[in-house]
Formats: C-alpha cells, sequence, structure tokens
C-alpha cells in the first residue's frame, strides 16, 4: 500500500482554545475519541485528528467551518465510520466533525413520498422511524451507515438495481460551503432543470467540497407483495448467467445477489444460516401478489435453466431479515474468515454483458491466491466485490492483495466499467480514477475543487491530490 | 420582457479569415443562415450571430473551442433549435456552433441496453435507428430536438414519470471544454461512485461549460404491452385528482399527460383528434400484458371515482402515434390558436400533494386573462405548462403574460417546488434561480462556471449573470 503521506498542518496558536469556548463538552481531544475517529474499517492504519466536534445543529457546522477556514485547519466529516475506502481519516489532521448527534427526521411528506433528515441519521433508524407510513427508503449499502456519509459517497447496495443509488434517492442538499454559507441545492419537486445539478455535484464529493447538513428523500411505497429466496447453483458461471439473464428479460427485480461458496461458507459460520456451500443468489421480489408471482415464474425458469436448485423461501418477515442480516454481514463474516485479520474489500462495477467473464477471470485468480478471498455482489447492477482476510503479520499478502485489485480494475476498465461501483475512491484509488476517466477530467474535477476550497481545508488527501 | 442586454463583443482583425480558412464552406455568414441561428421559437427576438458553424467531428469542435478562446468570442452550441427559452440565442455574438452533421449512432450495445451518440442526432431519428432492436430510448419532450441539447437542458418529457429524465439517462459524456481538451465523464457500468459527478454537472448546464460532442445513454426494451388512451373528465379538478391518486397507488404509468379543456381544443383544430372538448387525460401504460391490464384497471376506477368517462382506447400503433403526434404539437397548436400569434410557455413543476392547488389557482388567473391560454402537462411529475398566444402587436399583452407567469413561479416555490421542470432557466428566468435556490446557491454555480470558462466565453448571458 502506497503511504497515506500524513502531512498535518501545526495547529495556530489559541485554536483549540477558541474550539472549546465555542463548544464546549462537544469539543473532544481524549485519546479513545480521537483513536475511534481516527480508525478505518479497511486496511487503513489509525490517523488521529487533532480534535473531534460534536455538531448538534447546522448552526454548529457554520461556526466550526468558519473557525477551521480562519485556523487554515482541515475538517472531516464523520459519520457512522463504515466508509470501506478510509474516507473519514483525517490525513492532513485537523477536525473530524462528527454529525452523529445531527440525527432528526425533520419531515415526512407522505403525499408526496419525500422526506427531509438530518445527515447523522443511520439507515436503519430512518426506516424504523417509517415503519408506520406505508413508506421506506429503499437504499441499501448493507453498513447500518448515516444518510449523509451515503451521500457522500454515492453509496448503493443491494436495492439500487431496482430502486437507484443515492444519486437517484436525493431530493436536495442542505450544504455549509467551505466559506461558510449554507445553501439548499434542490426543492421538492421531482424533476428540475433549475440551473446546475448542485445536488449531484455534493453527491459523491466525499466531504471534500464542504459539509452535507440536510438531505431530502424520495421514498418508495413499501409494496404489496415482497418475496425472498435463495437458490443454489452448480458453478458460478451459471449463477452469474441467471442474473444476466434476468436483466434481459426486463424483470424489476428489488434484490439480486451474488455469493459465491466461500461467501457461503463465512455467512454461514458467522449467521447460521445453514446454506449449502455452493454459489448461491439471493433473491427479494416486489410488486403486486400477481406482478411478483409472474417475476418469480420468470426467475425460476432461468435458473433451472443454469443449474439452479429449488428456491428456497424465506416466507415470514423474520426469516427475510435474517437473510439479509447475514448479507449485510457478510463483509464481516469474510474478514473473521481468519481470526485477527485485517479486511479489504475491491468494487469494480462492470458492464452487463462483460459482467460472467469478469467474475470468472476474477474467481480464477483467487483460486491461485494464498489469501482467504470471498467473491460477493450487486450483480444485477453489474457490480461486485472481493473481500480479503488478509493476516497482518504477513506483509507480503497485502502486496500480493494490492496485486489482484489492480488488475481486477484494469480489467473492469477494459471492459468499459469503473473502479469503483459505490464504495467512492477515497485514499486508495486515485490512480485508479485517472485511469479510468483520464489526466484531464481529473483535471476538471481539480479545477472545480480549487474553486470551491481554495484552500484544500476539506477532507483533504481524497479523490485525487490537488 | 427585461431587454436582452446585448454586448456583442467585437470580433478581432482577421479572425472570420481564421474560420474561414479552418472549416471552409462549414463556415457560414450569410444572412439567411444567421437569421435562423439567431431565431427563437418563443417570445424572444432574434439575435443574429456573426457565423455560423457547422461542426463535423469532435476535432471540429476542439479547433472551434480553440480559435474562439483565442479570439476571446463567444461560442453557442446550437442544435435543433427547440429550445423555448432562448437558450441558442447568441447573446453577446460570436459563433453558433452548430452540431447538427454530428449525428451518427456510433454504436448500439444490445446485451447492455446502452448506445453511444453524437449530439446532433435528433430523439425520432435515434428511435428510427432502433426499431428493430428491441430497444428504444424514452425521453421524449415534445418537441424532435437533438439529443446533445437534451442533455443541455436536463429535459424530459411524456415518458418522464416512468423512464426519468435526461438525468438518469446518460450513463457517460464526451466533453470539449473551454480549454480545448476532449474529456469524458463516465464508461458503461449502470453506476459508479468514481470522483465528482461531471456528467451531471454538464447535463442542464446549457452550455454554458463547454460543448457536449457524445453522449452514451440508457435504452429499454420495448415492452410487451403497449396500450394508449384519452379519458374526458367533467372538470379540471376530477382530472388533476386521478394523476394524484395514480402516484399514491404506486401505478408504473408510462405516460399520463393533462389536456384543459382550451389545450383539446387547439389540438382538435390542429390533430383533427375530434375528441370532446373537455378537460382530458392521455394515458400509455407499459409492461408484461397481465401488468397492463392490472395497471388500467386501477387507473379506470380511479378515473371513474373523479368524474372520467369512458377510456377510448388508440388500439393500433397508427392510432397510438397520431395520438402522440398530436400531444407532441400541442404548443404549436396552442401558439396558433390566433394567428401570427407569439407562443411564450410557463414550466413549473410542485410536489404532488400541491399539484390541484397549483392547477386550480392557475386556471382561475387564466380566466381573468385576456390572452388565449391553454393548460398542458407531465401531470404524472407535478410538471405543467401554460401556452399562451399572444398577439405581437398588442405590447401589454406580453406584460400581462409575464406577470401571470411571475406569480405562478411564486406559487410554485410556495409550495416548494421549482421554476422550471424541465426548459431550464435560459435567459428569461435567471430571477427565479435566485428566487428558488438563493443567491448563496447561485453564487456556487457562479463559481464554477469562472473556474471552468473564466472568460465567460459559452453560452454567456444564460442561466445568471457571471
Amino acid at each position: 500500500m502506497e503511504s497515506l503521506a500524513l502531512n498535518a498542518r501545526p495547529l495556530p496558536a489559541g485554536f483549540m482554545e477558541c474550539l472549546a469556548t465555542r463548544f464546549g463538552t462537544a469539543c473532544q481531544t481524549g485519546d479513545a475519541i480521537r483513536q475511534q475517529h481516527g480508525a478505518s474499517e479497511s486496511q487503513y492504519p489509525t490517523v488521529l485528528p487533532d480534535a473531534v466536534i460534536f455538531a448538534s445543529s447546522t448552526q454548529d457546522v457554520v461556526d466550526c467551518v468558519n473557525l477551521c477556514r480562519e485556523a487554515k485547519t482541515a475538517i472531516v466529516p464523520y459519520g457512522a465510520g463504515t466508509s470501506l475506502e478510509g474516507h473519514t481519516l483525517p490525513l492532513e489532521g485537523g477536525i473530524s466533525l462528527d454529525l452523529s448527534r445531527m440525527d432528526a427526521v425533520l419531515s415526512v411528506n407522505h403525499a408526496d413520498f419525500d422526506c427531509t433528515v438530518q445527515p447523522g441519521i443511520r439507515r436503519e433508524a430512518l426506516n424504523a422511524h417509517l415503519r408506520d407510513s406505508g413508506l421506506f427508503f429503499p437504499i441499501d449499502p448493507g453498513a447500518n451507515a448515516t444518510i449523509g456519509g451515503m451521500a457522500s459517497t454515492r453509496a448503493s447496495g443491494t436495492n439500487a438495481v431496482r430502486y437507484g443509488t443515492m444519486r437517484e434517492a436525493v431530493l436536495g442538499l442542505e450544504v455549509v460551503t467551505p466559506q461558510g454559507k449554507v445553501i439548499r441545492t434542490g426543492k421538492r419537486a421531482k424533476k428540475s432543470a433549475a440551473g446546475y445539478d448542485l445536488t449531484r455535484l455534493y453527491i459523491g464529493s466525499e466531504g471534500t467540497l464542504g459539509v452535507i447538513t440536510g438531505i431530502t428523500l424520495r421514498l418508495h411505497p413499501v409494496p404489496e407483495a415482497i418475496m425472498a429466496a435463495t437458490c443454489a447453483f452448480e458453478t458460478l458461471a451459471g449463477a452469474v448467467e441467471t442474473v444476466v439473464q434476468a436483466f434481459h428479460c426486463g424483470v424489476p427485480m428489488a434484490r439480486i445477489e451474488l455469493l459465491d461458496a466461500m461467501q457461503v461458507r463465512a455467512v454461514n459460520l458467522r449467521s447460521k444460516l445453514g446454506l449449502a456451500e455452493v454459489p448461491t443468489l439471493f433473491f427479494e421480489f416486489h410488486g403486486t401478489p400477481s406482478s411478483v408471482a409472474e417475476q418469480v415464474e420468470t426467475v425460476k425458469a432461468l435458473a433451472a435453466a443454469n443449474g439452479g436448485g429449488e428456491f428456497r423461501w424465506a416466507t415470514l418477515a423474520e426469516d427475510r431479515n435474517r437473510l439479509w442480516r447475514a448479507r449485510h454481514e457478510a463483509y464481516y463474516a469474510a474478514v473473521n474468515l481468519r481470526p485477527n485479520a485485517i479486511g479489504f474489500t475491491t468494487d469494480v462495477c462492470v458492464p452487463m454483458s462483460r459482467l460472467a467473464e469478469c467474475i470468472l477471470a476474477t474467481r480464477a485468480e483467487l483460486d491461485e491466491c494464498s489469501v482467504p478471498a470471498t467473491i460477493v455482489g450487486h450483480v444485477g447492477d453489474g457490480n461486485f466485490h472481493l473481500i480479503f482476510s488478509i493476516d497482518p503479520n504477513a506483509p507480503y499478502e497485502m502486496a500480493e492483495v494490492e496485486a489482484i485489485n489492480h488488475r481486477m480494475v484494469a480489467r473492469a476498465l477494459a471492459m468499459d466499467g469503473t473502479c469503483t461501483g459505490e464504495h467512492g475512491v477515497g485514499i486508495g484509488k486515485q490512480q485508479c480514477l485517472i485511469d479510468e476517466l483520464g489526466e484531464d477530467a481529473v483535471d476538471v474535477m481539480r479545477t472545480l475543487k480549487q474553486a470551491l476550497d481554495p484552500d484544500n481545508l476539506f477532507n483533504p488527501g481524497k479523490i485525487f491530490r490537488v
């Protein structure tokens, strides 16, 4: 792994006192808190912030931004810390701005299928809040992430094949700009052609252009009928082919997830699902009862023709929840295939026509690899991950894994795919981004960053070098 | 109407000769061509470019951009000229860059449901090209616009309620930047979290940030079953209420369009549909036969409960085409309610919960207005238009219409809606944009513009004053 190139800026005299005066106990500098905010869920070493500020309001964010700008101190927004690409690490020190206390649901507009929330609310809490409304928020990256973090990284996950990603899910944002202005990027109309699409500019900007302090989200009616099942396949190729054919048939799947044999084994170990340890698809169908029946019929026929076994239905809501909880914990299950291991995940997404070829070529590489690894993916979108369980005491393992990831990204780009379907660029994919879009396109991004954050104070060191 | 504030920059000596040398007969300065490129389909007076360049390749665009940058001469991309907000008018003179000769379909990926086209192809030509592929491109703003123009204005139209707008339809763009670099903003994966969303930044930027020279579009499989119908209503309120209830029931309508009585009269006059001249909905249902049957059943029940009559089915493909052609020509039909009239259209979009109130308040205003006007709308999205037929010899009419539009935008914004659902800001909605998002948000847009186009050469005078 490339060095993190730490470049902590010295704090100006009196700055910490200013913060303490303004924020009182919401400004914390204790070791445990700084450790927690400087750690990562994946392969990155801990990098400590100088202080953690817990914001409780947009005004808190504005004041923190203004103090940091005057002091030329870096500021890294922090939600649930579930990023897999090191997004929350304060590479130049400074402030970790924790938004988890800003977790209110500000409004739910039942008649318009939308709601407005603060950034620190987590997706499961939002859906718990919506439980009796007949509406739900579909975007589900697995981790119980904050909505602000999900917007910042353009997250997606299991439901994206039917309901889209955070790009489609957000109607408008409230953002505190690097200049300390509070702007709103959109209203609640279903569509708009009013000026530059600032909403989409901030979605996926990974905290580098300001701090998201409010999000207006599209919601969806809970479908009349929901059915979930697993289906075991003789071969990985058969499972993938089923997905591609379901796409071609236009089946409006809500979820269609692939787990290879090793991932099923990991999930069995952690979640006691008792599945056959072979390549498996997890399905969920949403719609009216007759539409779901029609979808199931089509997909069953496709699976059977591709070496799939019987569908094993999760009929009760609690069975369904257990199934998807197990899927959500796939990352931890896979990392824990070895005790005390470090996780490392990959994240390519390719056009559907190349998916089978891409997965099979990758699986062949894994068969030669000394590090245990699983394949798991939102294959209905052409997106899949490898999850490696790396021995921290065997440095050659990290090098081996990075080489595989490098080849995997090159393969995906050669197939007209992307180096990151949903995890973002963060620290580790900056060269991949250049390989994907070219230096001139990344230069346009740098120009935007330079214009909006001229002192490079917002999450410096992420996405690209300025 | 505010003055167009013409501010033609003087051309440097020898510039026209440079253009002529580089482009030969693809550089035109004749009156007729300049008139055609300086005219507008709506209320704006003609503004002549100094020359029209017909680009045949991305290299032509690069060379034109480089020559204009060196000469500090404005450049306005031109497609089909169907904008209703004066987008193609060269307010500071300079070059009208006509992209209509770049009209090739570069590739169709049947297995991925996508294609890549040049910007000058029109949407009807693209669908004609796709006719035997089993795929179609759904975005349909009515006018037979170019795909490049549609991307530039974030167009949508009748199918957006089901298939989304140009924001969702574009996978990636090729853009020539103001610096003359050719960038590609995305590859062909269905989703990506790779860096800032440059694709969405250019979509809706109205030619102010560069020139779009290639577009990769999502396509959709032609549905197994398509059914179209009209339904006449006793009242405007009943028609709108039917739409709102269909939204609440989650019916995946492909099209649901409202025409008020006056618009039906205009359409009858132009297209001989022979419809009852009362408020009417035009529907289209897409899906499997059983899903379409289910949708029709639901919507029929809703219509009947709201004073709707029998559904009048357009059963044959040619009947359906005739119906939608008539709908597409609604603008011209309405403007031509008076001979030699000037058209003026409005374009608000509001949350569904406020749609009925917004339309009825607007209709009440029209009842007091001396200028003939119709209501027509993509009501499934909360988007509707007024089309005024203005006597050019009665100046008070324009003032009356502008006052109505002003109040209508204020009403939509108070309802948390937008001043433009799909036509864009162009010349006439710049104050509306500030009213909608605030001066600070528009300042962020200005900062982006200044960073990417520091000499303000690309479609100057549109969206905002720099």
